[in-house]
């Protein structure tokens, strides 16, 4: 075992887009475990757009990120050393552990991760953080129903891709927006989304939604935010609820961009549109992983990784998902199980 | 009796602000009750924001009024011919009976209104559409509870006065935001609001909707959109309600206005945002009714009226309550009871 830790560290606040130079890879000493504690090998990392908003200075729901310090996310890993009889050595373990090579943890911030249930790196995706947000989203936000329309922005990302699945799960008809040629393509052939559109080949939303939607829009899932909202929101049907998730269209911008004021539109159709994360339903995550992981182990939850290797690249990881270079969830692969 | 009955047609189709120019007084013969039907003489005609959707060419939740033909609005009146049994003459009755000083109409489309209860005009306002507007708006749309902080836009208006006073009688502080300092007094000395601003005197509704509302801000009634809706946003606590009532900053523009995009907040907060029409309530006015009433009896919901003379100057009544010239509710009194 190596004798030091490679970590990121966030060392400046981005204004606009963030650049490899608000990172710094950092050779620390390995960490030791205390009493009660163990020490962890990380497998996997995470890059999610969440983490933009805590690189803000300023606060949202949770505290930023401090500067000079490992960046916080959600890793899974294996203890190498344990001292504390329930993590034996050798188990998986998930938490937030950050973007490092090792890591030590109490209890309460590690939770064990069944091997045999699905690869361990689902913890970070369709079983894990982004997986639960598109199950309470669609159940719970948008209270989604057989026969109804659902429409999903960003739906080849690690959130959209399963929203869209439960939709189908479900019995809706699933509509899916993402970029390229090939998410597209992904969300056809092989997620069985109903219909598909490529939005950086359109620029009249409104339009493209409509045909994409002949019977408009019952229920819309939104990651993106911006023009593409307002193409979703002008085709949304009488009693429509919208789900905002993400607004990743806006998360680099110094200050939020202009849009039309369209909210006569919630009046005209009666419409409701609510925010949510996915924290708040933290009690109820046992049961809605053994639902997915059902899905999952039946084949009608399909997960797709796109794996970056090595700690060094976390950063380039994380700009190229907010640039939508991932299809499906966005992972950093640390060490080889 | 006259032999002539005195219309507002609607001429043509306003773009922007609707003029003078796009009705047209109109003298047509006396109608004559059909059998089953009643001829009511007009007493009070209403003007409405919601009239301004109305006069679009392009349906929105109503179909359009047709053009050359009688503008439809809520009226009160007497019923000076019967040829229905359920209608005595000399009741009171109300309807969609239009900017006229006499109107035919069969059963379904009047009721009687019980001039004991409170002046019949009430029926266009406290205890007609905009008071129910309202009561649902309140209670069901936002699920108004005690102890929270209500904000309410367009506050001196018809719908806007009542939802403030009925945040108050169900134990809320109530803030509101009006235009021009004597509605600003009306809210604080008479309507007993917590607190009270003059948009017009303000460009940083952000800053002083802090200020009147230092605990943040539960529930948000919206009459107006806009700018300090924009305020409103960036001022709402975790778990607040947005009531989508009316946006009347936008209905006289051609094309919708420009604003930040503010959706992130949203999810920050957890928040919900809803927009609504009275109409779907309708099966539950009569309850709503008797509890308003009664509040009005109790002297806890004060009424007030902007009463314009004569159907020749309806349409007038109609711009200068877009303009926000009116305290309350903006009426015509067509004839004196």
């Amino acid at each position: 075992m190596s004798d030091c830790n490679r970590q990121v560290w966030l060392v400046s606040r981005p204004t606009g887009w963030p650049s490899e130079e608000n990172f710094r890879l950092v050779e620390t000493p390995m960490p030791v475990p205390g009493e009660g504690q163990v020490l962890v090998r990380m497998l996997y990392t995470s890059v999610d757009p969440y983490l933009r908003g805590r690189m803000r200075e300023r606060a949202s729901y949770i505290d930023p990120i401090p500067l000079d310090s490992v960046m916080q996310a959600s890793s899974v890993g294996r203890v190498v050393q344990s001292r504390n009889p329930k993590f034996a050595e050798g188990a998986y373990v998930g938490g937030m552990l950050g973007w490092q090579e090792y890591a030590v943890a109490g209890e309460r911030e590690i939770r064990t991760i069944d091997p045999t249930l699905a690869p361990v790196s689902t913890a970070l995706g369709i079983l894990g953080m982004p997986g639960l947000t598109a199950y309470f989203g669609l159940t719970e936000i948008l209270q989604a129903k057989a026969g109804e329309i659902l429409l999903v922005s960003g739906a080849a990302g690690a959130v959209g891709s399963v929203a869209g699945q439960i939709g189908k799960i479900l019995g809706m008809r699933v509509a899916g927006i993402a970029g390229g040629e090939a998410k597209i393509r992904w969300l056809l052939d092989d997620l069985k989304f109903d219909a598909a559109y490529d939005y950086q080949a359109e620029s009249d939303h409104r339009a493209r939604i409509a045909a994409l939607c002949p019977g408009g829009v019952d229920c819309y899932f939104d990651n993106v935010g911006g023009a593409i909202s307002d193409g979703a929101l002008l085709n949304i049907n009488e009693r429509a609820r919208i789900a905002i998730c993400g607004q990743i269209s806006q998360y680099n911008l110094d200050k939020p961009e202009m849009g039309p004021r369209l909210l006569f539109q919630l009046i005209v159709k009666r419409a409701r549109m609510e925010g949510f994360l996915v924290f708040d339903f933290a009690k109820r995550y046992g049961p809605a992983l053994t639902q997915m992981a059902e899905w999952v182990r039946a084949g009608r939850l399909i997960s797709r990784e796109t794996v970056i290797d090595g700690i060094e690249n976390t950063p380039r990881a994380f700009l190229g998902m907010m640039r939508g270079e991932n299809t499906g969830k966005m992972i950093v692969r640390i060490a080889a199980e």
